[in-house]
């Protein structure tokens, strides 16, 4: 019978000790701000898979590429291997947990993962939704442990929280959350975004501030590139929304 | 693997033998009127906390604090040891759960916290939503055995049904009724409440009674404090709504 | 740990030969025909309870009798023993199981109940929902062997349905096949009905036929009673509407 | 106690060595494009039934043949020898399943039936839904393996998808997906529908495609007669909607 979450290794994946390795998550969510930060590392970075996650939480369904070809709805981990440096690990994937309990199951065997490769700490990336667009989004942060906080706060992270009350769903929270009970510390960036769109202004954002903590530099142009893009197309559709606004006010005047 | 639901105790949680205790619960519900009861008891009562409970029935995020520390959301367990008299647990925490089964088995939890320290009478504390605003708010009472209830009568609570066929519903009801079919007494006492406002003048009424039925003085001061706050905010929205429609019928005038 | 689903027999259910049972199901449904067809039959016939279920698939509340004694949901066994004549067993209860899995684990659990006591036949009853008034109500019929159709034809009860790809939904359904996986004959017996009340009509039909079918004379009396007293109900209720629609045509007119 | 999913072959299917055989899965969905063509088949090829499966996540009911016989939502495995050449397998049933996880565990447990018997490859046929009527619908195709692409194309199955990112839902995905996993290779066929129908036209374009990669001839007359029917059908009803139309135009005009 098929295990409720499975975990594979890559069987090229043999070496399996790594130099003080942090885990990267950036899995889908709000601007899918983390998802666009971690795939864009791994992509500069040339990182590899080394691994990928099925569950019966995932959506039924199958994902098909542009030539037809057919795959389950997975999570994938990739390595980085920072040449005698600090090694990254990033946790990728389509979809989070369609259930409740699902969600649990699966951070969980996302830290059986990170305690299997020896990570001492956890990033997790997502996105924080204002409800507005957002000029220079700040990013906001979180985490499992008082002393973490000074250290990310000299690289530019937001302490102070609108929303003191406030809380993180799904992975990038409950990954901060239960990975203290294990005694890996865990560290949240949320870029600000306005949570219509898929926002690559804030994920450079973000990339700034992680790149800067975890002292690996990554080229940004090309996240740069598309939050310009991005950029032009929101403001044509601003300009767009403006002249219909015109046109009505001078029928009634 | 993840337990679906677990229980931990401090480690400063060793002397486990209690003197007669009762377990009074205050889990969020209507007007969170449990939850302000039982909170402000543990912090008048200096009561501590000696265990708390997580579950993957709970909603699969994390709780902020102001300082941006994350943690799991859980229930906790506090104990107020009464000096020679009776020792009070409490049952407090963020969630109830989010599914229909979940709730039978963390009620199921919460009862062999009961039974391992040796819990003979469950309080279970609640709102009882009458969809109006209620000046005088009075105590509602239910049992899982006839004896319980003139005793618990004779303090005040009132033991007649509007809706005789009602039910109630949660972490309040279930162990209510999951209590006696482990021989544990139960009783729930809910306060009156519109339903729709955090209620500190419901939970005054119901901690006068508790306080009278398990003989433990606890100065409500500032719980009346609280509830004389809370009736001047309904004040001004009650007067602000009256004048809205004196405006309304003046211009209809 | 809690059981998902828990069978207790009485403690004075000690003789537990039964001279050829069968068990009749009445759990809530459609206009709770099958419940006051199986609580009216125990009523009259002094059957006496000899075992409940309880199970987390119920919603998870307690239910409040007038005097504010609160009990689980649970559903019920009752068995009447027909003095050297067939015994009957019957299952009642508070509510069916709140999610779709629930209903099949709940459904097996009966037959074991069933299997246990020696039942080789079930009779399941509910009400079949037309969507308007019925003045004489039929009994649909339904059956899990070609064999048992004529006998239950015999007894008045109609095979052609008007819908023919239809379905019964729930306990009464479930039961009926999953019976026949075990060697068990199951028979259904719906009252026609409106689905938009409680129906003594529908179920004093229904009565009517089992009570020919399984050769137990019960007086219909009280439920003849009850059913008048409902139809004077709706009478009043539909002569209502009808002055309201002359009021509002002579306005027009 | 019940089990999840259970599988049980006919007594009568004892000869379990197959020839080289395919499955061929044709569950409920998308205008019923799936079922039609592998029950048509089954009915075609005088395919015989050989085991059958049940499970929890299907819906909670039983289902009525004409004459009132009850039986249980399942899904049906038929077998057709292809008398030296190749052997078909057919998964054909009532329902899918209720819930995400179910879909999982009963794509599995099919999966574990294939295994079992030595199938190698999978055809999984649905409908794929574009919204509006289609004249000549053509079929889609997708497969878990890129060499499979060439082999199925050259039958006239297209490739290239409109939407590039989309996927397929359901046991028609999941088979896809899993299949993968154990090194059977998979197929899905979809045929261009509407969705608001039941469409035998589709059925037909599906039915020519699959009879050609597997080269077993199949009579499609009595399909194209459905099909023809089924067009008349809509015709008349397009017919009256434009007559609707023109009724409103001239009241205006």
């Amino acid at each position: 019978m098929i295990d409720d979450i499975s975990i594979r290794y890559e069987d090229s994946f043999t070496d399996r000790k790594l130099t003080d390795p942090v885990l990267i998550e950036g899995l889908p969510g709000i601007g899918q701000v983390g998802k666009l930060v971690a795939e864009y590392m791994i992509h500069m970075l040339g990182a590899i898979k080394i691994g990928e996650i099925h569950a019966i939480y995932l959506p039924p369904q199958v994902i098909l590429d542009e030539h037809g070809i057919a795959r389950l709805p997975r999570n994938e981990i990739y390595l980085y291997r920072g040449a005698g440096q600090r090694d990254l690990l990033f946790l990728v994937g389509d979809f989070q947990s369609t259930s409740n309990e699902g969600h649990y199951l699966m951070a969980d065997a996302y830290l059986d993962v990170a305690a299997e490769l020896g990570v001492k700490r956890i990033y997790t990336l997502g996105g924080f939704g204002v409800g507005h667009l957002v000029n220079a989004p700040r990013v906001l942060g979180a985490a499992n442990r008082t002393e973490l906080i000074h250290e990310i706060e000299a690289a530019g992270v937001t302490f102070e929280r609108d929303e003191p009350g406030g809380g993180i769903i799904g992975a990038a929270g409950l990954l901060l959350g239960m990975s203290g009970l294990r005694g890996i510390d865990g560290v949240c960036l949320m870029g600000e975004t306005s949570g219509y769109l898929v926002d690559p202004m804030s994920a450079a954002s973000v990339l700034a501030v992680l790149s800067k903590i975890i002292a690996v530099p990554v080229d940004p142009t090309q996240l740069n590139d598309r939050a310009a893009e991005m950029e032009k197309v929101v403001q044509g559709l601003l300009e767009n929304e403006r002249m219909q606004q015109d046109e009505e006010l001078s029928y009634i005047g």
